[in-house]
């Protein structure tokens, strides 16, 4: 029986094992900095956070999660799984407490603190992040300051579900922390429901995600139209009017990257995998 | 900074990772009934085992191993990495004793007494592992009894060594133990000196061992002289003179499997690693 911090790992392992996902490394294609053996330290190196999160009374979520993107950061291939890690933290959590449904990781999310907030910042001084430009009014509390940001967080007394409400509106991480974890937890019912080996199932479900929503991760390292043509063509590619194959050469050409998606599929890998999906 | 727990995993991960290793499962080739997605999450199932063996003086090497490798089994692929991890345990217990070298991992091998021995009996109740039969004197020991030849081990006061001793001449594992690990040591240094991403050296070194002796788990399912063959066939392809590709595809489809010389690419892997290789 594998243990809430082990599934964790594995969702990460299998999400990245998932082919073809246009855009992203996966176990055939690759970036020649960002490869995939960079997202198997990754997840590897997450491990100590993860046994963090994994127990109900553990420390707050905000340290587990800065532990476990201090471990990821191991490799050379920088942020592998930074979002990921954001989404599978809570959600260890709520397992660890007996309660992996909507309700119970929203309960782990609402009940964080400005501790927490502080540990995810630190752990932005672990590895760089492509993120957007803060509101002007939010400008000391950039994510790029890292720990540096950490007396302005206390002054304002913002906890990391705070955080995650200022961001909801451009970064699909931030609005599964919000919304009760809705895409992840839906992602988990379709990877129960396809019936094909489990990397072909996590291929499915990644396009079935980009095609319903554009990817933040695109939007901010592209821009919005790029985005939403993006997901335009993956929904081409479900109704068989692009070969995906082809589609996940020209994302990787283009350098079009949506790991937000990727992000959220493998959190509905984690609640899949601790519903009882076997491998 | 990853433990030796971690490191043993991940070079089990690496190790599956390499591409192309012709006959095994790799990034790019799998069998129907033993995919890629097995031996991830075999990988992260062996970890307990794994730990208890990263204790300078932790629980038997042999208890170790049965919980690795129960702890391996929970997936449908059945057996991924026993011979791996049979290798890898004591290697790692060598690593936590601060003495990762062939006289420090023959040690452990030498140390291991008949509860050793018992525990890597009880491993085979977990799964089943392609063996050939043992010679008439030692029938009652026949390892495919698993646990129900435990008394007989007790009755004759063998050691773990002593069972490796016995079947050195025909397992290339077994030999490791007998012989300080010389191969896995050897494929370390090569992965250490070779200059390009970690896949393609993993790739190259497995080929390299190919070359240089016959595999045992070939000789076991085929016969002695497909697995000189298989050496031949790997030699030819790293002077230049078959295609590589094309020799996967070919032991993929005649189920020759080098499963001896994968399981010492991944004890190479894991020295590597914890001697500083970077991923």
């Amino acid at each position: 029986m594998r243990t809430a911090a082990q599934n964790a790992e594995l969702a990460l392992l299998l999400e990245v094992a998932g082919t073809p996902k246009p855009g992203n490394v996966d176990r055939k294609r690759e970036y020649a900095d960002l490869r995939f053996e960079h997202f198997l330290a990754g997840a590897v190196g997450a491990q100590d956070g993860l046994e963090m999160a994994d127990r109900a009374d553990g420390p707050p979520v905000g340290e587990a999660f800065e532990q476990a993107v201090a471990g990821m950061r191991d490799q050379r291939g920088g942020n592998t799984q930074f979002g990921a890690l954001l989404l599978l933290v809570p959600l260890v959590r709520a397992a660890a407490r007996d309660d992996l449904t909507r309700s119970g990781a929203s309960e782990v999310a609402e009940a964080t603190t400005v501790t927490d907030a502080a540990g995810f910042y630190r752990a932005f001084d672990h590895v760089a992040v492509a993120v957007d430009d803060p509101p002007a009014e939010m400008d000391d509390l950039d994510v790029r300051r890292g720990s540096d940001a950490v007396p302005a967080l206390y002054a304002r007394e913002l906890s990391l579900y705070d955080v995650m409400d200022r961001s909801a509106d451009r970064d699909g991480v931030a609005r599964e922390w919000t919304d009760g974890f809705e895409r992840s937890f839906g992602a988990a019912q379709r990877l129960e429901a396809l019936d094909c080996p489990m990397t072909d199932r996590v291929a499915r479900v990644f396009l079935e995600l980009l095609a319903d929503e554009p990817d933040t991760f695109v939007a901010i390292n592209h821009d919005e139209v790029t985005a939403k043509r993006v997901s335009e063509r993956a929904r081409a590619a479900l109704d068989g009017d692009e070969d995906t194959d082809a589609l996940a050469a020209e994302f990787v050409d283009r350098d079009i990257n949506p790991g937000t998606t990727a992000d959220i599929t493998a959190a509905g890998l984690f609640i899949a995998l601790e519903r009882g999906l076997v491998v």
